[in-house]
């Protein structure tokens, strides 16, 4: 049997690692896909810069083009995978204008100029899809905006970037420097030649930003996410905290609380301790996992590969078919919302639970010391462990300090005030305590 | 601000404890819920057997109804949380041909009848929303549906009943007994008095079949399921696979395979092994996970609470704004798809690994006969061990054998003639291996 489809036209922006797979399985599954989208997609152009540069695919040399623009004004659909601010956003300005619906993987773009293509996408009645923008293969925007679209969303806490939790995987299971493993990650491939978006958290960053406007129907703009890489965890760090009972991982922290009696939603992006009964403790390697809390639902997590080519070309062509099916059932696209535009916390507004360790003079009165400080800057104490350092000649101890959940700008200025009161010899690490 | 919004009217079927946990959050929630849906969601009237019954929450007794029947023409939506065949069927058929839409969490209604739901749908323009009928609060409908639309769904391994996790878990943490389990589960309310449903496979069997449809694109009616339940799992079969590195899981099994030439299905809910270090293994207590292996998009898992009436009605709820935003943003429904429609295999045409424990006598040559036994039954040996039976008087051995993936019905006549054959004493095992 063949059914005869109506033709929609699909313009492909960007034929790297993912958009070079998505051209493939467009041509591969044709006939697949359109029994699915209910319309026949034709792939009538891929924009490319340089049309003889080697893909990962081969994609028909009558299909590369060096000019986008003819493909914003004629396309039913319009796939950008370019990355990148400029020309990106340009482009999918245009082809929303012309009234293409929009599928777009590109994150700097969403969590800078979000809002921008929301409302030219309402303006013309389509809608923008970005599966492929938030945690690479996972299903977590249609989870989020449409499943939990009855609840609310308390918290996501989130591993989102493949690179750090390999990095942080490595460091936990062999015990090996953070410079060792980076340097193996790069030969392998799991890590960037120039890592900064990864490992000091601006990629991660950039998701969190989606994730949380979406959860929260409230525009974040990146530079509301508080941000802290990984490059100062160190072997020491990981050790410690596996003999505590936890790992260390590169969470994105989106969070509603009330502050100051008013509802108010955090975001940050930081090295945080993991308890390993939880559920994200359990993500290995590259793999990435979003774990939320809502109100009704309790704890969900999602878990799947944050990244690589052919599974992020998963995520846009399960965009493609939703928009596809748009254009054929007709009615509007469903709008971004940000109809509670919560206000966004600074980081000293956020408030967790802390693990601090000082070394610290070895002599009597100094726990005494400590532990006044804490409760004059309104920092509790949940825990507390002692322990001689061996081997030390001055006779210092290491105190491991476990706070109730405090205010971050209290925790921060009991730290320096612990750090200048002369019975505290050394901060070694002050560490948020996430997921308990 | 206050927005105009059209208003919607909802009919609700049911106020069990996961009905009258939709009606007290649509209650509550009223204002947040328009602005999701875009429209007011007004509950019209919720029918019950009994107005007097006593429920989770508080209903408006002026809400409460024992005819149904004006509920279903006037209403622009209906949620059915009945449960059973019927009435909720003709309700339903009777609603989706006046033209509302359905919300459904009746997983047996749809395991049975779910092909004549989708049609009256079909027929009206009307669509089926039934998240809460799969895995309870796990967004697992639209991420098969939608997300995963443009990939394909190469094998779905899924825990979907709390119950017997619950049991098989708490047998392989404590070492404890089935039926010891099964009465504390029943005390602490985890299992119903009659268990049946539960330990039988019967509730996970439906949940397959919704699965199985919705992955494959296939009807798949309840009685194509192969359903072995649990009662048989004891605690040494527990223990011994703890020692191998396993845990004991009763699993729906979907997965789509090549049989004499021809792509093909298999659909199956049974006790199986599976590795410690996978995934599903750290899935504890009454929460439910799926999952899924997509040819593109790699290995994911959805994880949550699988019931639970709050819970439950998460899913209800998500369902209920999608609908609404259908009627607001106009077109029509997304249908369900059975338009591949491929053959379902007999659990005799499964393949999988399997791991065989035998008592065998304990004299040369035995091993030989074995293996020939095996091999005459194309069942090839991928890890066999050979154990003395501790203080055992008539000299016998246990023998554990992991097969490659073979045929189930080879492995079912293999399994025979080695208990026939007159050097195995006793054929202690038969299991499942999946996920490797």
């Amino acid at each position: 049997m063949t059914t005869e489809y109506r033709r929609l036209r699909v313009a492909l922006l960007g034929a790297g690692s993912v958009g070079s797979q998505v051209a493939a399985l467009l041509l591969q599954h044709e006939a697949e896909l359109a029994d699915r989208a209910g319309a026949h997609l034709e792939l009538v152009g891929v924009a490319v810069r340089d049309i003889d540069a080697p893909r990962d695919t081969d994609i028909p040399r009558e299909l590369l083009t060096t000019d986008a623009e003819p493909l914003l004004v004629g396309s039913d659909i319009v796939i950008e995978l370019m990355g990148g601010i400029e020309p990106a956003r340009s482009y999918l300005l245009q082809a929303l204008s012309a009234g293409a619906d929009v599928v777009t993987g590109n994150k700097a773009l969403l969590a800078t100029h979000g809002p921008a293509l929301f409302e030219a996408a309402d303006q013309v009645g389509a809608s923008v899809h970005y599966e492929a923008a938030a945690a690479g293969a996972i299903p977590i925007i249609r989870p989020l905006r449409d499943s939990l679209a009855g609840d609310r969303v308390q918290r996501i806490l989130a591993i989102v970037n493949g690179t750090t939790n390999y990095i942080l995987d490595r460091m936990d299971l062999e015990g090996a420097d953070y410079a060792d493993v980076l340097a193996d990650a790069q030969r392998l491939g799991y890590a960037e030649a120039d890592p900064t978006a990864d490992v000091e958290g601006y990629d991660a960053a950039q998701k969190a930003a989606i994730l949380a406007s979406l959860a929260f129907h409230t525009a974040v703009p990146l530079d509301a996410v508080h941000r802290e890489g990984i490059t100062s965890v160190d072997a020491p760090l990981i050790e410690a905290a596996r003999k505590a009972g936890y790992v260390v991982k590169l969470l994105a922290v989106c969070e509603r609380r009330t502050d100051d009696g008013r509802e108010a939603i955090s975001v940050r992006v930081h090295p945080a301790l993991v308890r390993r009964d939880h559920p994200l403790a359990s993500v290995h390697g590259a793999n990435n996992a979003v774990f939320v809390q809502a109100e009704a639902a309790g704890d969900l997590m999602f878990y799947g590969a944050g990244a690589g080519g052919v599974q992020t070309a998963s995520a846009v062509l399960g965009d493609l078919v939703s928009a596809a099916r748009r254009h054929i059932a007709g009615g509007i696209g469903v709008g971004e919302s940000t109809r509670a535009n919560l206000p966004i916390l600074p980081i000293g507004r956020a408030t967790t639970r802390y693990q601090i360790t000082l070394e610290v003079d070895d002599r009597p009165g100094v726990l005494a010391t400590v532990a006044g400080i804490l409760a004059d800057g309104r920092v509790s104490i949940a825990t507390v462990e002692q322990t001689i350092i061996p081997g030390d000649e001055q006779a210092r101890a290491r105190l491991v300090i476990g706070t109730h959940t405090a205010l971050e700008q209290d925790l921060g200025e009991t730290v320096q005030r612990l750090a200048s009161s002369g019975v505290v010899y050394r901060v070694v690490s002050v560490l948020r305590m996430e997921g308990d």
